[in-house]
């Protein structure tokens, strides 16, 4: 799995275009993996647009993560689901899942992280990094110092997320990331892949330098 | 499994009281199912009441089936799941659970009833079989005609729901279903109790008569 520029798709934030619009250009642009995010819609809708997502991110093998619901991502075999705190327990959806699907857990803290890394996850969402508009319910920015922290006490791969874009995604790698997770500097972007593009050669530079 | 009285929650409706409240009063007057309907909280909570509630159930082997969240009933090893058109699919869903889980479907047209019996649903859920005021989003009533033509075309056992209490509740059995499904019936009733045994006897009336 190649982490390093992680996109998660937000309807609401994509300015009318469609999801499957900004992943397409996302994906020209560099992007190494989706998260597909749907709050406010159906299951059957969910899945119809997962699969259209789907189908054009195999071509180009990329894995498609899906955010919370473990059961759509079961219907459409996705590569993995991502869970939060409030969504189904991590040893619940491994127990379900087995080794069949990468689970995705996003650590709000230090203790999230242990423990996410203890009952099996196979990447950590660090979240969030910085304060962010983009998600209304999200605990206190965790900072460079917070993602350190945790990149002491896990091996697993972090993808940090969270107010991240040009500006800043250099000193989250350097500080320990394995990978940026970009939402509105790609989805809201005017042109989401040269924001894809930019994000991708300044990861590039910051893991070689 | 016998669906006689299948009591839906809802906690919107339920005047305050917990949905493990209303579970415990109408088992006690003689539901002999219970799906747990959750639209509006987390993932974690609506696990959290649905053990509290399935180890209440368990004492007294009443099944319990989970509403659209086919993940959550995996997670809790629940009797079943129960899908609406809008859900995921029962094709897809069978898929997952195989044999290890109960599936009903939400059948709004006689098409939907044949389809769900053809892909392997274990029930049909009526849907509605008159106008409701719980649920905003259901399709035009059926009407007792509609059941009936429902009846001659599938063989799987029929639960009636939308708009169903004492004053309907026998006619619904005698033009075909298997069971009643009680919403507001029960859990908007002041005595919850006492309003699933009076369902429940109409329910026994009508199916001797």
């Amino acid at each position: 799995m190649d982490y390093t520029l992680y996109l998660v798709t937000d309807r609401g934030l994509s300015k009318g275009r469609s999801t499957l619009d900004i992943v397409q250009a996302a994906v020209r642009g560099g992007v190494t993996c989706v998260q597909l995010r749907e709050k406010n819609c159906s299951a059957r809708e969910f899945i119809a647009e997962a699969i259209s997502v789907q189908s054009f991110l195999k071509e180009h093998r990329i894995p498609l993560i899906i955010n919370d619901r473990l059961d759509i991502a079961q219907a459409i075999q996705a590569d993995g689901v991502h869970l939060g705190q409030n969504d189904i327990p991590l040893k619940m959806a491994r127990a379900i899942v087995k080794d069949s699907m990468l689970i995705g857990i996003s650590a709000e803290s230090l203790q999230d992280a242990v423990e996410a890394e203890r009952y099996g996850a196979d990447y950590i969402g660090v979240s969030p990094i910085y304060a962010t508009a983009t998600k209304s319910d999200t605990a206190p920015a965790l900072g460079l110092k917070g993602l350190r922290e945790i990149r002491k006490a896990v091996k697993i791969p972090l993808v940090g997320i969270g107010g991240l874009n040009r500006s800043n995604a250099a000193e989250v790698i350097r500080n320990g990331a394995d990978g940026i997770a970009a939402v509105s500097a790609i989805v809201s972007a005017d042109d989401p892949e040269k924001a894809a593009a930019e994000l991708s050669e300044i990861i590039r530079q910051a893991v070689i330098l």
